[in-house]
């Protein structure tokens, strides 16, 4: 029986593995402490519930429109305007089944069979396997703590070619929470346009950004109206189950966006719609920048503790809620670390290996989606562990790219 | 700026231009009667709105294994074994964002680029945009009264080739009710398998037949565990906006679609998976027992008022709550046909064109999504608007396939 060509091209993640081999743990008894999942801690927020539970006493939970409901897209046009300065029609944002279905989107609309993408390297596992989704073939691009673990356009144009159909970009990124500078952004934007390809900006971090307030780092719509900004109210606004996000289109490619979400889609979840409504309130506002202030303090705490240990952090993690950590001072092998970490001290973490292909061997991800009394109890078995073990032959760290 | 040649070949549908202009109508004070949309017009079951709001209450809605709830996946397991007497390991069942999902999931696995999928026409618009996703191409098998508008191996050996990759069915059917006789689809799965192609069966209408009972209708899991059956919560169990439908997947193709599920869905939405739980019971069933018989009566209203007028339906609609109904006595262009009657009427049809190529100028789609009353003044108008008319130069129906 034939199966689909791409389908042998789409990588499994070894954070599964990790998390079967936490849970066989759990079952057996052991307490696990799980820094290896993307999803915050925090409950829905209190206002989005009540929202929601409004809607649903009715039980009129009917399609919207595919694009979505017009009032959560004005919403979140008010929300550019707010947050940005940055003026957004409605009519180029659409409401997509969370980021995921944002990206399935975009990148169902742009790819060919065989067009490339570039994507830096370490970066979000799925956006190489989206562009496998379409046939693509996503070209990975090397990035080190010299460009704060970023593309930017001299990595870009070594690799840019007749092939390319554009990049895929996130700040805050995952898995390093690195920040992208605004010109490094501009300068990315400004090269793909003039190439004629597209720039797809996944900004599902934003807000969860750790200076002084949220919503510093710039958005891709700052400096060019022909990138599509991807975004979702998985992260920031607490509402990963919900499976809600969305897209903002170049006005060139709404009419294709509409068509193709209309059949992929039909429409986004309508009580996550509905709910999200109540995300931009002045008070829900207030719940979410508490929040953000933990996650900070979490940070902190966090790199602190990994660093006195022995790990390295390349580059501060500005945003998000991941700490992107070298540990070849203790293996040469991060997934077999992780494996003995796992077995020896129930501390559950992702290997570099799930975001990307360069020097993965020498990284892990820690997420910071825990209370800090729960990352103090992790900090100190990682200690113990690290302790009984002999130190790692050290690893040459060559030029990356 | 390069488009993915794809979005050319997936076509918008008809009823969309119907609805904008419907609701234009309404802007000025018209009152439109929906008869063009496929969404029943019953709240969500009480239980299962109540099963929502425990849930929700508590605020943890947060992602669920790619897979679905395991939970969920079991008591959809034992839904086959109750309705259809036939055991399905819960491994083999995948929670997807709506059908949708599941029918994206399902051709994702399974169609390279340039490889073919064979379809009834008329049939559901998205199958062929579906397959366009993929870059496959839709084989579009006209179908008619002699096979109940369904496909049969007859037909279907007239088009096999070394490009297919198999064939999508639907049965109650969309726009047609039809629903296929157990011994044609044993023969579309016995003829598939043996050419190595898979068969994906829409069942997204199950439950809503008119028999004395619903559920007769066969699912292709009866006759073949190799096939991808593709269900819903939308239809019988009537949950549009919850977006919430699942595939049975053959085992073969299990591994495969946790990886693609993982990557192009993370999951489906929480509260809704929690929510459907509550479908099963015996109390939401009864519920959804009077819900059947309501469409029952309605189908048996709108056929005979329908036939009486003057349109032909040349096969009675078993199942969905659809009729397919041939205006040619008064058109012999039934989208010019649709247009006339919303601006005269206010009444909403969806037109052939949507469902097809075939003879598609000659169809209408009446949906009983509305209640008896509202049926009745519908016909009514048609009547008057019909009447007003001159009736059609006579088309000939040449043989169709």
């Amino acid at each position: 029986m034939r199966i689909a060509e791409r389908i042998r091209e789409i990588s499994p993640f070894f954070v599964m593995k990790i998390l079967a081999e936490a849970k066989a743990l759990e079952r057996q008894g052991r307490r696990v402490i799980h820094m290896e999942i993307g999803e915050p801690d925090f409950p829905t927020p209190q206002l989005v519930v009540e929202a929601a539970l409004a809607f649903i006493r009715a039980g009129e939970v009917k399609y919207t429109p595919s694009a979505g409901l017009p009032e959560l897209r004005e919403a979140i046009a008010a929300h550019y305007e707010r947050h940005y300065g940055i003026q957004v029609p409605a009519e180029r944002i659409f409401i997509t089944p969370g980021a995921s279905g944002g990206l399935l989107l975009s990148l169902g609309l742009l790819l060919d069979k065989g067009g490339q993408i570039a994507l830096a390297d370490p970066g979000y596992p799925c956006y190489s396997n989206f562009v496998r989704v379409f046939d693509g073939i996503p070209c990975l691009v090397p990035v080190n703590e010299t460009t704060a673990f970023n593309l930017d356009v001299d990595l870009l144009r070594n690799v840019w070619n007749d092939r390319m159909t554009g990049i895929v970009i996130a700040s805050p990124a995952n898995p390093t929470g690195a920040i992208m500078d605004p010109q490094v952004l501009k300068g990315l934007l400004d090269y793909v346009h003039k190439h004629a390809g597209y720039v797809i900006s996944d900004e599902v971090y934003h807000g969860l950004e750790y200076g002084e307030c949220g919503f510093h780092a710039p958005t891709a719509l700052k400096f060019s109206s022909r990138a599509l900004v991807i975004n979702s109210f998985s992260k920031y606004f607490g509402m990963t189950g919900w499976r809600l996000g969305w897209v903002v289109m170049p006005e060139e490619l709404i009419e294709g966006a509409e068509r193709l979400a209309q059949n992929i889609f039909i429409s986004a979840p309508t009580h996550s719609q509905v709910a999200a409504l109540a995300s931009f309130s002045e008070e829900n506002l207030c719940e979410l920048e508490r929040r953000r202030l933990l996650f900070r303090e979490r940070r902190d705490f966090l790199c602190q503790g990994l660093e006195k240990i022995g790990f390295s952090i390349r580059a501060k993690p500005e945003g998000a809620f991941y700490v992107f950590a070298d540990c070849s001072r203790f293996s040469r092998n991060s997934s077999e670390f992780v494996m003995d970490l796992l077995a020896e001290t129930g501390i559950a973490v992702a290997p570099g290996l799930d975001f990307g292909i360069h020097h993965s061997e020498r990284y892990l991800r820690f997420s910071y989606t825990l209370p800090v009394a729960e990352l103090a109890e992790g900090l100190e078995r990682i200690e113990a562990f690290v302790q009984r073990r002999a130190p790692a032959v050290p690893l040459k760290l060559e030029k990356l790219c």
